[in-house]
């Protein structure tokens, strides 16, 4: 474990963050769902505005290893607005590769999550979890969340690409 | 009907909009969650790193009357990032006061805020609705929405506050 490492991620992790996106996908059971691209992902997170920030656990090259650290999860967030309680940091992805697990890895990307969103004046932390993934779900509620679709009955809804064009009128 | 006028809030209009903000919270029926002020509306909204935008639907002010336009609906929102499809829009809030509802306002906010999305390059425009207001997630529905809740299980979790205070080891 003394050899991961969690930092930002940088352009040239987008291919390993590809890759993990769709590891994630598959066990979310929802890959064929995975529309982006490593360009996407370099375009929208290290330009002039990037759309997210991200956060990634990486272990140093074996002596001899030419390519480099390899990254073994990933945090990606952002920032929402709440009209309740202003500005709000959002987790839309958390993952650490199966073979890493059990190690804190996912913790401890969590919690500097929640260290970047008090030093951005945040007032809360969202994320979204799978009804069947209750072993998230448990994480979560140890680690102190509140399931607001159980609490309140919150439902996520989506215009996706045509729907939202016919919206649009276009 | 024809009086109506939908057009990008100004910074005057934080006032109303935050009165607004506080009718919808009471009608969901968790008005004890709204902390925001009008103050923090205005700087949020209006600064030089806007943290969301906002369509208001305004009246004229009658005859004689000193207090300007009403502001009498309003949708609030910003862009967040999906992994599996880039750039997507998030309606925070769609209000239309009780007076002026059953007149098309609020589709034709939802419907402008759909254009925004494809101008900016969104693949897909994202709400939530709470389970007991069946009224909207009819409309959502018929609008082309697919409740993702249901279909594939998200639920929405939030650590607040303190809880995030705790995370962060603050």
């Amino acid at each position: 474990m003394a050899s991961v490492r969690i930092r930002e991620a940088e352009e040239g992790d987008c291919g390993q963050i590809l890759r993990l996106i769709r590891e994630l996908a598959e066990y979310e059971k929802l890959s064929d769902q995975v529309q982006i691209s490593e360009e996407a992902l370099r375009a929208d997170g290290f330009g002039e505005k990037p759309l997210y920030r991200c956060l990634v656990a990486d272990l140093p090259p074996a002596p001899g290893d030419a390519q480099g650290p390899r990254v073994v999860g990933y945090g990606l967030y952002y920032f929402i607005y709440s009209t309740w309680k202003g500005r709000t940091v959002y987790l839309e992805d958390i993952y650490v590769t199966p073979e890493y697990r059990g190690q804190g890895i996912g913790s401890t990307i969590i919690r500097r999550v929640a260290q970047v969103a008090l030093d951005q004046g945040c007032s809360q932390f969202r994320l979204a979890v799978l009804d069947w993934n209750q072993k998230a779900m448990a994480l979560y509620k140890a680690l102190g969340a509140q399931d607001l679709t159980e609490a309140e009955g919150w439902h996520a809804f989506t215009f996706d690409g045509e729907a939202m064009r016919k919206l649009a009128g276009k």
